[in-house]
């Protein structure tokens, strides 16, 4: 957690999820789930119940001296577990004998993140809807916004805004449904005792404890077997990838030398007294930011995968800050999306300009294809090419070259050249592209 | 491909997937599909399609001269498409005419790599398929097998080989579920043209061509959209994380110490004549060796899906060989995996001795439980944490310290001390856990 | 900074050093510095100075606050400038103007940073320093101390304690070499204003303030070239590599079933009381944990150095976070490895006898070259490897296999027999290898 | 090794270099000079040598059926070494005895590494000093070629387009510097036998295979501390961070809309017959391809260091692939920067014409500082941002609004705010720094 960096980087509500407080109540919250489904299946007393949950509070432990015993006994779960022992001890010394019983400190740390997974997955998803909303209304918008199509950075040939955007949409609802997908494998319990086999508890427990929580039974614990919390990782490290394509696309439309889309403004953001042209895409930066980071992070994360027996050595140890702080970023990341594409500043008539950069060179390729109906593909192409060597040569918009061409003139009348000109008459199936993309999310404007 | 390496770190078949002719013959694979959908939707002439398909043969082409070509067009696809023209041409110029018509480079690229995506998840899914058949064997063959449960690199609990295996079959159980669910979303056919509108073919064709290849048909182009493409590679990196857990799991239990189990014999593998009491295991080695690459090369992966605009510039070109690379040493891991457990020596009488190792002291918990519920558990604790002491000080077996003590022989008697020493008495939900992992893969003794 | 996690993975003083207040403290450190620099250089008033100098301590600044209004900024330096002034102000509206004149936020945010590497270099050096004297000295007072070498984790041939401790040792010295050398390439000035051009300051101030500060000039400003940043980064998780590569030692050495070395104990630490055997390896967890996320960490910092123009968008913002935590794992898990290596238990007698759990075996190197100096390799190699497949069958010792074979007794005496199978026999160049490592150093003992 | 994908990743040597060819000719290299080493120091006789180093050519070898047996045996040495015994046994049995004597196949492969090493750095550092110069030159010839700073991505202040490149110069010095002090590190035999104690062999050796391969001697082998080799990879990811930023920058001068430089054309390379106004910066592409994937290969090296005992267990085998990929496409990146800023075109005065781009805005900045001299920055500030707001509002020149403004006029006069807006009166210290770094590198044309 950081003062000075939460802000910028992630959300208000994951910069708490995953903060010391929470993880740690979290924990808590296990420990007083374990004895409430402990006592059901008649394994501790019910009587133990009361006193111990009374105690699940965070804010009754002292987080820095929890850190520091945890620096020794290698987790916080002992120390934890050492803290509330204690102080059930001091209200219902019977209760405190049956606090943790039956349980390893990695039943509970493993629970307690799933239990933050829970929350992170469900505000990731709610954001995903929100931005899928947000993409949908706005590739409709500009269904018919013509703009330059760009490869290898190089102006292409036109296309819309709206398939631009569209491209962004489709892509939020494979990872919706990516995100429901991997819920059920991700949201299970963890309990297995300190070898996995529930030893000292008998077979009693795993699935009462999952369902108190709300959580997922599992056939078996799965300490050792890290695919499940992984897999998250996985998905918000694709997520980010899609966030960081967004975020370069919309940074280099913000290009002064561009300036087709911008960030929304904001007071504060982004500007600057002494260059007052300058208008910073923040919020690219920062989910640019993200998508540097996700793919490092996760890389950690898959390798932390090959853990030792039943419970490994240091393997455990690399997910936790960094499966925290992915998450973050991919939520900082998110929510800085849904900010941009809400309030996108779209220059549709700086679109149309840039596409006349080149002065009718773009369009070559709609020429030649009119011309090849008429003289043959080659000979077009020849003809075609040679006007363009031309254009470049004098500087002249190609429309004039080719107008001035005896015999292109000879099978392309001007208003037909005019129209060939038209980049809106060139954007092929790019209307019934987005028609498409924005069906399928049950989307608003569907293809009829 | 290395003639040198390949063998060791995948398989043959992988190794040929995704070797320089196969990759060509599924772009020539894509050109000639494309010929038949675009002159079925009439877009090309019917006669142009048996002069083009006839030449879409990569025997029938230099790699090399492609290669170079390439490197200074940017991708394959360019020479590519000029060679296969220069051919079709030699039988049928007007044929020639409508080779690669209305498709760029990417779209036959893109489209080629899904077709070796195809192949691949297929015979990825077979080997989890029988991997998974292995681990049910075995998992149900050592349900009462005995052996120390291990955390932290320290002998913990008692547990049985049964669970640990079963473990690891119910994470393959996970990998197959996640395969299945990515499928339709990676094995889409890619067709938009130069700028993704498909501006010079009009809206035919995509779906036509998806058809025509048994590919999903997709809502639009995805040129910048890599997600569907990178998935594959994060269930790879997943997948790959589960196989090294495995194989850190089997070399520790071959470590001369510990010779619980081996990986099974072979000539010329892993053995060494002048240290004969070796047997290195080998494919633990392949399968290390693709855990501790394949996140890396999957972080490169997400890194790259920043590609800018409708077709980005060096994002794509970093996904060729990576992504190849990754699924090529996920397989050869997997079919080591898949060799090592269907062969896999296991030492019950080994891990039956190591139990003993400690003399007695990984049973002080079931020692401790016992007694504690006829004395209270902290003054059991207290006891048998006593004779601990004793038995490490003296190097003496905890069992014989226990059974000289009279406080505790008063509770425990021989027999019932004897009993409690049995690691067969203190596997808790071991057997019921194996019985549940093997019972959802309509496994082959479920749970009765 | 957590407190729950701050005190496992990292040192209190590099908690601290890339702790919130102190990276603002350091940022304020180049503003006042700034100032005396441009005052010194005639470009800002000298009365100027102490106004600004008095209000640059970070305690009168609202850390959370500034988090805030970086949010809509894009980094801290911009609100943290606007604080100041205004701070500045209240006492010297005159003086206010001459805060952080002709400077840019990356000006300040840089050179705060390199601040806190001079600092983090130092205290990384002097544990440097610290562990290679505890490996000289352990190495040295191992060197007589046989143990078996293995290799594939698998028992090969004897080696000494002492030469595995020099083979630490000698990597040690590396790093050392090189943190003296990328220390004048990372602690330099940055100053170049908005576009690196220090356009309204005149050619003066980057050098005086590189010398008010202690940091080193340069050629020009490397807003945009981040490589002697990044190198940092990289030292710290080469280094971090050797390090897990000693964990990685240690904590198979203290396996259970092998039990030759152990890390100091000490109440609290890895103990647990319902399982007396156990000693969990909680420093190794620590420095596997830190070698599990830096190779992570340092490749998104790699990939984060292409960063656009004069200044670019989000890579930067990429350093922020991962280099100081790269940092703080490398100083965690180096304190680790000192306080281990300084109390680390050796059990030479342990050592001992895993030599002999092959009974024999690994001594048939020896065996065979003996014999093959008297027979010819080839010969003797059959005799042995015979022997050895007798002495696996049979459960025997291969002295005792050897001993009752007639032909191999008629070249080896039961005395030269039993001398063959003394490991400190057979130690090759350990020894000598042992002295040159320590010689190199300066060591403590250098060969004679 | 590809065919398709070398000539676009790499350069050819280096696709030789670290092919299967060159790799086994430099294993057998090593065995030639171990025999040489060890007849010299009497360890085996004189006679043999000329029998085992006749042999040593790996155009006598099956490439094929040694990888087949190295996918069994482990690594490639093993079947290597079987082979050439076999073949010296043709033609001298006794010669034979003697082939590979003391060592372990690690001492080959990793002293073969060695040597591929040595001449990819020679190489490499070859290279950088050609980009060297070729920058030098270029920041020479554009000292006074005025340029648009660019920060976030959006027009900052005006700078050199010979600065910029001085930039990447002063980076290149510093590359240059690292890769000489890592070559005594890295370029040293490896010769420590089964395990690392050269015990069959006595002392000799090491130093005598070191001076007879013309590499550095060692205090001890090295065969689990992988510092020395990874350093070479970290080297060659922070080079290709650097040689990113360089393609990243220009691909962004090339894009249509903003068109400053462009990659040298060629015949083949980038350009498009139906989108003539394209040029692919296909030299760019592949830099950043590598500058993508660098990181990543360097992260699992990183992560591989991590290696058991005397000799690890696929830590190592991890390294094969990825050290070669590595520099291969190192290799390539900077080649591809060599020819790009050898035969880069410079569009001076399309530089000048994007200065204009926001008419008069990006010179705000020094007109406030201007005006801020007479009536004191604050109120200079207020004027001036209010008439860049009008200025904007109404698609003004800056310096139009100004000179309508009869409060500034009466502070600046029309020469003295014509003078305020030529770029080339606002460049700061970009001269001073240009010659600040070429002086450095003993360049072309020293500060004086």
């Amino acid at each position: 957690m950081s003062l000075l960096y939460d802000p910028l980087f992630t959300t208000d509500r994951f910069a708490e999820l995953f903060g010391d407080r929470v993880t740690l109540q979290r924990m808590l919250d296990v420990e007083a789930a374990l004895a409430r489904a402990e006592a059901a299946a008649g394994v501790i007393p019910a009587s133990a119940v009361g006193a111990i949950a009374a105690q699940c509070d965070a804010a009754g432990f002292d987080l820095a001296a929890i850190g520091r015993a945890a620096g020794l006994a290698g987790n916080v779960a002992i120390p934890l577990v050492k803290a509330l022992t204690a102080k059930v001890k001091v209200a219902d010394a019977e209760a405190a004998r049956f606090v943790h019983w039956g349980a390893t400190s990695q039943d509970i740390i493993d629970t307690g993140l799933v239990l933050q997974l829970r929350e992170a997955l469900d505000l990731l998803d709610a954001d995903l809807a929100r931005l899928s909303t947000a993409t949908a209304r706005l590739a409709d918008a500009h269904r018919a916004t013509p703009m330059m199509g760009r490869t290898w950075l190089q102006q292409a040939l036109p296309t819309t805004f709206g398939l631009k955007v569209a491209g962004w949409h489709d892509a939020l609802l494979r990872h919706r449904a990516r995100l429901a997908e991997l819920r059920p494998r991700a949201l299970v319990v963890q309990f297995g005792g300190a070898a996995g086999t529930l030893a000292s508890l008998g077979s009693a427990g795993a699935d009462r404890l999952a369902d108190e929580l709300g959580l997922g039974r599992c056939a078996l614990p799965w300490h050792g077997q890290r695919d499940r919390i992984i897999e998250v990782a996985g998905f918000a490290a694709l997520l980010t990838g899609t966030l960081g394509k967004f975020a370069r696309d919309w940074s280099l439309l913000m290009q002064t030398e561009i300036g087709e889309v911008f960030e929304p403004a904001a007071p504060g953001k982004g500007g600057s007294s002494t260059m007052p042209h300058k208008r910073n895409p923040v919020g690219a930066a920062v989910v640019l930011h993200a998508a540097n980071r996700a793919p490092a992070l996760v890389a950690g994360l898959y390798a932390a995968m090959v853990q030792e027996h039943e419970r490994g050595l240091g393997g455990w140890h690399a997910e936790w800050q960094p499966l925290a702080e992915l998450l973050q970023i991919t939520a900082g990341a998110l929510a800085r999306c849904c900010e941009t594409v809400e309030g996108m500043e779209v220059d549709a008539q700086r679109m149309r300009a840039n596409i006349d950069i080149t002065r009718g060179l773009v369009m070559a390729e709609a020429v030649m294809m009119a011309l090849g109906a008429k003289i043959g593909r080659l000979a077009a192409h020849e003809q075609v090419e040679e006007a363009c060597r031309l254009a470049l040569a004098e500087g002249r918009h190609l429309r004039d070259v080719l107008g001035e061409d005896e015999f292109i003139a000879a099978h392309l009348a001007p208003p037909q050249l005019d129209a060939l000109f038209d980049p809106c008459g060139y954007l092929g199936s790019a209307d019934r592209f987005v028609a498409r993309a924005l069906a399928q999310g049950g989307g608003i404007n569907p293809e009829t």
